[in-house]
């Protein structure tokens, strides 16, 4: 194994006022500031065996980066554990109208019953490396934005590709608050994981989007997989976290380890005031709309409710992440907050002999603002492509596909190189399942009548050149008729064709989809050229502005989530949502059954239902909590990403894995307030209960609990 | 002042584990457990202050009966204390297009500004007597059912008018737990009572129907009235409440005085039985529809909205009420428990040489519930006339007025006798207010629909003699407007002259909705007819059981409330509604300034908001809460009719003035629990803070503060 380098990025003092919770730590900053902290943060753990920069290895590896998730090994014979709902496409990709696994679960008795996962891989940690200086170093003297832009996305590139040539090998370049520094993470690649357990829906799942974000909690919203080597044998992880039999109770200390996926706090004010005012309510209005769009549909036809159900949870997702933020915003007052520490910064800057750089940059940071906001409707909907329709995704994915794949490898755009092929094939295979007519076509008809909304200076050439004409409803329809009866792109073979064809090729396709996406790549290519002119211009005045900040904070700061990895220390607490109400730390098994309506999404299995009223407890009834215990509440600093993370005691031993923050917390992702930052996790004895007493499950239990 | 006797009924020996919040006691019962009791409960009164039998006087004296509600009094000047919610009526009668009081409340800076309130008159008590002797000795010897009621009826008459003979004097009779005993209770009656201050809605009935059952809870649900004495100088009460300007904390004792209307835990199962599958549910669906019909018309027209909003509250707060009941009865498993404490009271009486009159009322008790199921939808629908459409309560109460004034006064029916005229002809008058034709026919239709939907063999005559052929909705629609146009009731002059005719002068103005009302007091009267015999039975069966049932009891058993004084002991507490949700038992303005969106009904005064914003606490922020208390919880046993109650400290202060229930705790009328029974009190410092702060009300602070 290639030795790992750590670099200390934040030498600084730590300051005694230091809030446990606040911070998503890089694995640098945590020894930086030395075993003392760590010790005071409630772990008995040698700092050593949380990271030793030395040998390049530490339990902090084990926080495994999946798609869109984190998770972490739980037995030396490669089983993993996550969230149940990172694992919703594995469900679905297994489901047949004879066998829901989505909604009923899985249980493999044996390790051939273990279900392979088509197109999910999970990435192991096996290094980080400072390439700061490498990466400044290639920017040319004089560059202008633009050209900073390429040659840092150019040395980016060089570096993954590098990193790369070893087998089996992924590598993450991830840039920290606009480009104060820059690292990159090689992982051992593993495309072997199959499904061992999840459980039914009504445990995943349960109080489903009704409690989702909110606390009290009764969601069971875990699942075990397990990675396998390049020989067919069990994947033997380096580390994993044992479980714990014993639980934690209130402030006990806990941490979680993951890959946090974006964040907002390095943002000036203004930026800020863009996401209250613009993004989330445009977010909100949209994704309120094609939430109702796809429940119509799926009301219509099973079929197409299990197809949209996964997009139809994302959707959900967000539309409730929005309204938290909107609320979270205007309640913490944040962006007033960020201003005003903005300004206490500028004016100890404007009185410091070296300050003119940071002022300069701060003001370059909100013209930069400023000028977004001039074809900012035009930039949103070009944008929820990504989230739209399939009529469009497939498309545009596919004319940027073959927009790049003509270029040499190392001038594409990161996300088309070859690197990315099979991934992005494999998409476009797994979202076959996502794939439904009558489903879709409302998504396109929403989204094109907001295209033709546009106001004058901001229309979209191709949406009007395809639809212009249809200025009633009825010829919009007729021109989609004729879109979709006329395209073969939702043709999974053609489609996998067209995915290796040239731009001329896939052009003499005529096909009419396939040429709106060229057309609306074409767009969004132009919207990316703008942006990354925006990117270099940030590159060079965030890092100014940033070091300003962090000068004068008086105590170590975090930089924003990156999606690299991240370690958050907190305790477990409870916390008053608003006045006079309190809520305490942990649910159990006492609460789910209260719950119980026997309607979606408060529908819990029978067989739990039997086990609870037989009073089957087993041997993991708590006897403070005088149940089984089901969710904990702690104050660590997540967000996005997180969802699956382990949440480890100041022993190192798994308890629980993180699957949610609470609603007054979702705006987190701009500040940290110590009064509601909390996080959700689901209690590992809850897992073990269901495993032991409900599943009958002993050779799991036995591997998860080996002494 | 004629001396009032004091019984004490149960002169039962105190069980240790008496529950402090558990009964509504009455006077005597206070008495019979003695000085030590009360102590226990934290009250540092001698108990003769509470009230000395002797005297026939004492604090309790000051637990004064208003319409629907109770008050006290807490000035030497009459100034009396009830919630906000108690004078609707007074603040509507004085409303115009111009001054809308319901909306933008109203002080009165000086006597000559307090409002008169028409038909508004409060009772004050003087004294109290059993009269269970005299009235079990009217029942003749083998009388039959009906005989037994109508014996026990005529009694109550005569002992009333006895009592009534004195001037300014009205008296109320009162049955406990069916037959059990008999008090008769006499008042002063004061006729002269003005509105002098109640706050804005936006403070009164802050949160409205969202926060209404519920807790945290920020509204200042108070009022404030002056009686006055015939020469028209102030009242002068010979007691008062001062008012605490202290407050209280968690577990601090108070007590609650006051009228609540009826409770059922008295009842056997299978009548508890009939109450959660049929009764709430269709109350709560017949009011669901209600509000919704009359919503719809006062959407239409802001007048509308102004004449229904009485109705309207009122029919919400019967919906939320029969929701929360039936979750109550189901989440508590009150039936359940009944029928369990039954079996076990049962199975003791069998054992005793004496046990045979129980278990033959026990089943006794059954048979009558059984009989009464037969004709249940029928007999559902022509109660509800007295919460529907003017266009039927006023002529049905025309028809019995006429039936019952024919005849000799001693025989009519109770709230048919000459006593009960002035108060008949005041409502009749103050409805007029009430009325609005759109609404009230969309409430006609209504009942009418389900009228014709009744089953063979509970058919309504009278409705299907008037709207029996109208088979199509159009033709129903033509049949009301024929009885609309031809109709004089809602003419309140005209419906004055009909109030004091005869049935045969009444049939003779022919006029269609008149007949119809005299066609469904018929009906009507014949159900009265057989509920009066069901009313004697019970009066022959349900008192042997409750003695099996107090005797196997092992401690003090408050009896059902019936509208008569009690009084009821309590701690400050908050509670657990769910689990991981603690309440504490306090909030402030911090909370209610929190909640305010600018939007009905969190829709706090700008003058409130301006105190706030420009922190005028002056002396009412409270040091352990952070700022000015609004509302408390307490583990007091209340129920309807305690709206406006004194909330008093263990010094017989007040503290507070109890405005409802939690949510949890509505089905405390069938059965206590100790962990979610909980009243919520306007904290009276809210009040002093408004007066002070706010509306600059001197000399009224200076009156209720007078040291």
């Amino acid at each position: 194994m290639k030795p790992a380098i750590a670099f200390g990025f934040f030498l600084l003092s730590l300051a005694p006022e230091v809030l446990a919770g606040d911070g998503k730590w890089t694995p640098q900053q945590v020894l930086a500031q030395g075993p003392e902290w760590v010790k005071a943060q409630g772990f008995e753990l040698p700092l050593q065996r949380l990271w030793d920069a030395t040998a390049g290895d530490g339990l902090l590896a084990n926080a495994v980066k999946l798609p869109g998730c984190s998770g972490s090994f739980v037995s030396a014979e490669g089983l993993l554990i996550t969230n149940h709902h990172c694992v919703a496409g594995i469900l679905q990709e297994h489901s047949t109208p004879q066998a829901n696994l989505t909604r009923d679960g899985y249980l493999a008795r044996t390790r051939a019953d273990e279900k392979r996962a088509g197109a999910y891989r999970i990435q192991v940690p096996r290094g980080f490396r400072d390439v700061t200086a490498e990466v400044l170093g290639a920017v040319p003297a004089g560059a202008d934005d633009l050209a900073r832009f390429a040659a840092v996305e150019a040395k980016q590139k060089a570096l993954v590709a590098e990193c790369e040539q070893r087998a089996g090998t992924r590598c993450q370049f991830a840039e920290f608050d606009g480009g104060l520094f820059f690292t990159l993470t090689e992982y051992e690649d593993v495309p072997d994981v199959r499904l061992v357990y999840a459980p039914p829906l009504g445990v995943g799942n349960y109080g489903g989007e009704v409690d989702n974000w909110s606390w009290p909690r009764h969601t069971g919203d875990f699942a075990l997989l397990r990675a396998y080597a390049a020989d067919g044998a069990p994947y033997r992880p380096r580390h994993f976290f044992p479980l714990s039999k014993d639980g934690v109770r209130e402030g006990d200390a806990v941490a979680v380890l993951g890959y946090p996926g974006r964040t907002y706090r390095a943002w000036v004010a203004d930026e800020m005031a863009e996401r209250e005012a613009r993004w989330f309510p445009s977010i909100r209005d949209l994704t309120g709309e094609w939430i109702a769009l796809l429940k119509e549909a799926g009301a219509l036809a099973p079929e197409v409710a299990i197809a949209v159900a996964d997009d139809l949870r994302s959707l959900e997702n967000t539309h409730k992440n929005a309204q938290g933020q909107i609320a979270g915003l205007a309640r913490g007052r944040i962006v007033e907050r960020q201003r005003a520490e903005e300004e206490r910064v500028r004016t100890l800057a404007a009185k410091r002999a070296d300050g003119a750089d940071a002022l300069a940059a701060l003001e370059g940071l909100r013209a930069l603002n400023a000028a977004r906001l001039a074809t900012w409707e035009r930039d949103f909907l070009l944008d929820m492509i990504a989230r739209g329709p399939r009529a469009l995704r497939w498309p545009t994915s596919l004319a940027r596909r073959a927009h790049e794949a003509v270029k040499p490898d190392a001038e594409r755009e990161p996300g088309y190189m070859e690197r990315d092929v099979r991934q992005l094939r494999d998409q476009l295979a797994r979202d076959q399942k996502r794939y439904a007519a009558s489903a879709d076509r409302r998504l396109l008809v929403s989204w094109v009548r907001r295209a033709l909304a546009l106001p004058a200076g901001q229309r979209i050439a191709a949406v009007d050149a395809a639809f212009g004409g249809a200025t009633t409803d009825a010829a919009l329809q007729a021109a989609l008729d004729a879109l979709y009866s006329r395209s073969q792109v939702f043709d999974l073979a053609v489609r996998t064709a067209m995915f290796d064809e040239t731009p001329e090729a896939q052009r003499a396709r005529r096909d009419p989809l396939l040429d709106l996406g060229l057309a609306l790549d074409a767009e969004r290519r132009e919207l990316k050229a703008r942006r990354d002119r925006a990117a270099g211009a940030t590159l060079r005045l965030r890092p100014a502005w940033r070091r300003a900040v962090i000068a004068e904070a008086g105590r170590p700061v975090a930089p924003d989530a990156n999606g690299s990895l991240r370690v958050t220390f907190g305790r477990v607490r409870g916390y008053s949502p608003r006045e006079a109400v309190v809520y305490t730390p942990h649910t159990t098994l006492l609460g789910a059954v209260a719950k119980h309506t026997g309607e979606d999404p408060f529908e819990l299995p029978e067989r739990v239902r039997e086990a609870f009223a037989a009073g089957r407890l087993g041997r993991w009834a708590d006897p403070r909590l005088g149940h089984v215990p089901v969710a904990f509440l702690a104050d660590c600093d997540t967000t996005g990403g997180n969802s699956g993370s382990p949440t480890i005691d100041g022993r190192g031993r798994l308890v629980g894995v993180n699957f949610d923050r609470v609603w007054e917390n979702v705006a987190n992702d701009f500040g940290y307030n110590p009064e509601i930052a909390r996080n959700v996790n689901a209690d590992a004895r809850y897992l073990l209960w269901l495993l032991e007493e409900v599943e009958a499950a002993r050779d799991l239990v036995a591997e998860l609990l080996p002494d």
